[in-house]
C-alpha cells in the first residue's frame, strides 16, 4: 500500500494517484491504516514517529526538494530507500524566485521603494542584463536550471558547486577557492545548496565579505547555509544592499528575530518552490508502475543529498 | 550638423556618434552652435523653444519611446520629420518591468510583504505560470515583444491594440469590445500604449471595473491612459490588489499625491525603459550613413504615434 502524508493536499494526491496506479491500494493521512500493509509512503514534512509503526516500509518518496530532515530521523532504518522526485515543477518556481530578486537588484526596486516612502523623484541609471553578475551556489537539478534560465535571458551567470560540474556557456567553479572567486564576481548570489554537514554555515562572515559592496543575497536552499548573525551585521551597515530569504535556521522564524522588521530583508515563509502534485504523481506512478526509473532520485545517505 | 540634446549623456552620445558618422559635424547641448548649420537633432525631452532657432532643421530623432510631447510643440513645423528609434534596447527593459510586476502578483510578494510587517508566517498556495493571465495593452514594438517574451516563459498572455494585430500563439483583440474582454480575462494588465487623443483615460472607472477582483495593473505607457482618481478608489477598497506605476498624469508626481504613500502602489519615476545610447547611435548612424532604413520609425502626425 502507498500511504500519503501531505496535510491539506491528501485528498488531491489520492485523487491523482488512484487512476495513475490502478493496481495499488492508496490512502492518505489522517485516514487510519493497518501499519503492516504500508510498503511505500509519499510524504511532505512528516511529523516525528510517523514511520515507526510501518514494519514493512520499503520506500519513502519525498514530496519536497530537501531531504535533510528525513535523514536525521530515527524512525527510518537504513534499509528504507529514500527517493527524491526529479524537479517536479520546482525548478521553474526557483527561477521565478531568483528572477524576482535579481530584478529587484537590477532595476533598483529597493531604492525606488525607499524613494517612494520619502517622496523623492530621482531617476537612477539603467543597468542592462549583460552587466548584472548572478552567482548560483548549487548546480543540481534546481540550481542548474536556474543558471540556464537566467543565462538564456542575458544575465552574466556563473555557478559554484562542491564537486566539479559543467554547464554549457556558464562559468562553473568548485571547491573553496572557487567559492571565494564566485562570490567576489557576483552582484547577486542565489543559494540553492542542500543542507549537509559540509554546507553548514558555508556563508560565514569571511565568505560574506568576499561579496562586492552593494551585492544582494538570495537564499532558497536551507537556513543552515548562512551564518545569520554575520549576514545581519552586513545588512545593518549597508555593505549588502538586501537579502531575500525563504529559509531560516529555525522555521517558522521566531517572533523576536530581527529579520522580521529589517528594512533590507525580504522574507517569505519557505515557499520558493513547491512540489506540483500532478508532476509528483506522474513520477511516483512511473516508478511504481514499473515504467521508467526516476533519474538520480535515490538519496545517498552518506553524502546527505 | 547633428546636434544632440541629452543632458548628462551629451558627451557619451558625441563619443559614440563621431566614429559612427565620420563625415558629420556633431555637437551636444550645452555646447553653443550656429543654429543655421543644424539640420538634424537627436533629443530626449527637449525643453520648450529648443528647436525654434534651427531654420534648416529637417529631422528630429526622438531618444525615447513616446513622441506625444514632441507632437504638441509649436517649434516643430510640419515639414520636420520626427523619427522614433526602433526599440533601442527599450523592449527588453519593458519585459523586465512587466515581469517584476507579474512575479509580484503570481508569487504574492505583496501579501508576503504585509505578512512580514505583521510577523505572520503563513504559506500561500502556489500559482503556476500557466494559470496567470497577463493582458498586454499596446502591441507595437515594445508591447509585442513583452507579449512574446512572457508567452515564451509560459504565462497565459493575451493582447489588445486599437487596430487589429496578429502575434503568433497569442490571443489578440482590438476595438472597444475587445478591450472589455481583454480586461475581464486578465489577472495582471500591462499598459504600454502611446498617449494620443484616442487613448486619454482609456482606463476609466467603467473599464477598470471590467478587471477581475484582485487583479493588478502595471502602467509603463503614459499617465494620461488612466483615470487616476478611479484607480485610487479601486485600490482603496481593495478591489485591485496593487498598481505598479511608472508614469503619471503629472511628472514629477506632485508631493501631495496619494500614490506616494499608498500601500497598494509601487511607484517608479518614469524609468521602466531607457534608450540604450549605443543602440540609438547604431540606428541613427544607419539612417544618416545612407545604409539600412529604420523600419516604421517615421511618425504619422495625424495618428499621433
Amino acid at each position: 500500500m502507498l500511504y500519503v502524508y501531505a496535510p491539506e493536499q491528501g485528498d488531491l494526491y489520492v485523487s491523482l494517484l488512484r487512476p495513475a496506479l490502478p493496481g495499488w491500494r492508496i490512502g492518505a493521512w489522517p485516514e487510519p491504516v493497518d501499519p503492516e500493509t504500508v510498503t511505500h509512503v509519499a510524504a511532505w514534512a512528516p511529523p516525528p514517529g510517523l514511520f515507526a509503526p510501518f514494519g514493512q516500509l520499503r520506500t519513502v518518496f519525498n514530496l519536497g526538494a530537501g531531504v535533510d530532515a528525513l535523514l536525521r530521523r530515527d524512525d527510518l532504518p537504513a534499509s528504507v530507500e529514500i527517493v527524491r522526485l526529479t524537479d517536479a515543477g520546482m525548478a521553474a518556481q526557483m527561477t521565478e524566485y531568483c528572477l524576482y530578486g535579481v530584478l529587484h537588484w537590477q532595476r533598483e526596486m529597493d531604492a525606488y521603494r525607499r524613494q517612494q516612502a520619502e517622496g523623492v523623484w530621482v531617476q537612477r541609471q539603467t543597468r542592462l542584463r549583460a552587466d548584472v553578475r548572478v552567482g548560483i551556489l548549487g548546480l543540481g537539478e534546481l540550481g542548474g536550471r536556474v543558471a540556464r534560465d537566467l543565462s538564456g535571458m542575458g544575465y552574466r551567470v556563473s555557478g559554484w558547486s562542491r564537486g566539479p560540474r559543467a554547464l554549457d556557456g556558464i562559468v562553473c567553479r568548485h571547491g573553496d577557492d572557487g567559492l571565494a572567486e564566485t562570490l567576489a564576481a557576483s552582484d547577486v548570489v542565489f543559494c540553492v545548496l542542500p543542507a549537509t554537514a559540509a554546507t553548514r554555515h558555508l556563508l560565514d562572515a569571511a565568505r560574506l565579505d568576499c561579496l562586492p559592496e552593494g551585492a544582494a543575497l538570495i537564499n532558497a536552499g536551507r537556513g543552515s547555509l548562512i551564518d545569520e548573525a554575520a549576514l545581519l551585521a552586513r545588512l545593518d551597515d549597508g555593505r549588502l544592499r538586501f537579502a531575500m530569504l525563504d529559509v531560516f535556521s529555525e522555521e517558522p522564524l521566531p517572533a523576536d528575530h530581527p529579520f522580521w522588521c529589517h528594512p533590507r530583508v525580504i522574507m517569505t515563509p519557505h515557499v520558493a518552490a513547491d512540489t506540483v502534485p500532478a508532476e509528483a504523481v506522474r513520477q511516483i506512478a512511473a516508478r511504481l508502475g514499473g515504467g521508467e526509473a526516476i533519474p538520480s532520485g535515490r538519496i545517498d545517505r552518506q553524502r546527505g543529498y
